[in-house]
């Protein structure tokens, strides 16, 4: 059985964006500097930065860790299919290029119907009406044997736990406070998990858990 | 010069202490589960726990991890002197033993005049009416060239944070949620800061960071 994972960026006051997020300003203020340690990766750079200037992550040099590489790769690689919030979805399609970085179904739950929308590079976004439930098993069934990779935001996967649906996850913990905005872990939840991994580099710490039953 | 720093367990949620803490329940519905990592290993139940079953963290067995007795080993040698908050003193002075695990002096933060307490095995409190950066000078003074702790609760630290007088920091952080209570990171605070080092337990995260300036 493939299984249904997050892997999130926060920061270490557990925000995936700070203080007064909106359209235009999806992480808040000083929410980038979260992915700081994504951006400076030569495998970052190759996917979504370097020669597409519009993204935020662009960076002119890839000076990262490569330990942070390793895992943005392994990252990349992982998931055959996504389920995605419709505020990350309404984000990144302003700002993904023509090749979005998923090259894998993608099902993003929302409320108003859409057909799917077929890019280059093996993504297709599928609009999902009727709950995360359903978008999931639709991703489930999309994946190929791969596992699912509960994108975000923060709701997306405050619903995956809530549904008892996650095996694993990684949290990316930068090493910086927002001072509020969007907090992951903001209620009650029922997620059990013991840590399984935890490395760090000047930027960032990577702590992987699996949950438990 | 010695250092200032402070050591403390949080939930994967960022709390201290989980939902209705009050006096009697100091650690909130849940939330002595945090500390379930140490009071497990052999140096705690040395200091604190066995023989002295009135105390919550005592176990018939210590069955802890040995990398994490070896943390707790050094969590007691390192400081010289400590500062601490009313709340945590007025909970611990009904629960400590009659040697308190301090073998130093500690500096209390409190509003009402007090004449020093002296305890067995080199543990005095001295209570401190003029704020936090008169317990923090008396307490560099007092630490025979060794560093000082904030002990804690969650608000002495965040007043270490906010006078910018922390050098380094360890959370360690138990792999559970406990939807609420004391979070200690729950405002804008200054700290600017980068990991130092990264290890983990079956039961516990522990993340070191050294602050920048």
């Amino acid at each position: 059985m493939n299984k249904t994972y997050f892997d999130v960026g926060l920061s270490l006051d557990g925000c995936l964006a700070g203080p007064n997020a909106r359209p235009g300003n999806p992480l808040g203020d000083g929410g980038l500097s979260i992915h700081e340690w994504m951006f400076r990766t030569a495998t970052f750079q190759r996917v979504l930065g370097t020669g597409n200037a519009g993204h935020p992550g662009s960076r002119a040099v890839a000076d990262g860790n490569a330990a942070d590489d390793a895992l943005v790769q392994a990252m990349f690689a992982r998931p055959g299919a996504y389920v995605m919030g419709r505020r990350m979805f309404d984000e990144g399609e302003l700002g993904w290029p023509e090749d979005p970085p998923f090259h894998a179904p993608v099902f993003v739950l929302t409320h108003k119907s859409r057909a799917p929308w077929v890019r280059e590079g093996g993504t297709t976004f599928h609009f999902v009406t009727d709950g995360f439930a359903s978008a999931l098993a639709q991703a489930q069934g999309a994946a190929n044997g791969k596992d699912v990779r509960v994108s975000g935001g923060a709701d997306a996967i405050r619903q995956a736990i809530a549904a008892g649906a996650v095996d694993d996850f990684t949290l990316h913990i930068a090493p910086l406070l927002l001072g509020g905005g969007n907090r992951l872990f903001d209620r009650a939840l029922p997620l059990r998990c013991a840590p399984a991994s935890a490395v760090h580099s000047p930027l960032v710490t990577h702590v992987h858990y699996r949950a438990r039953t």
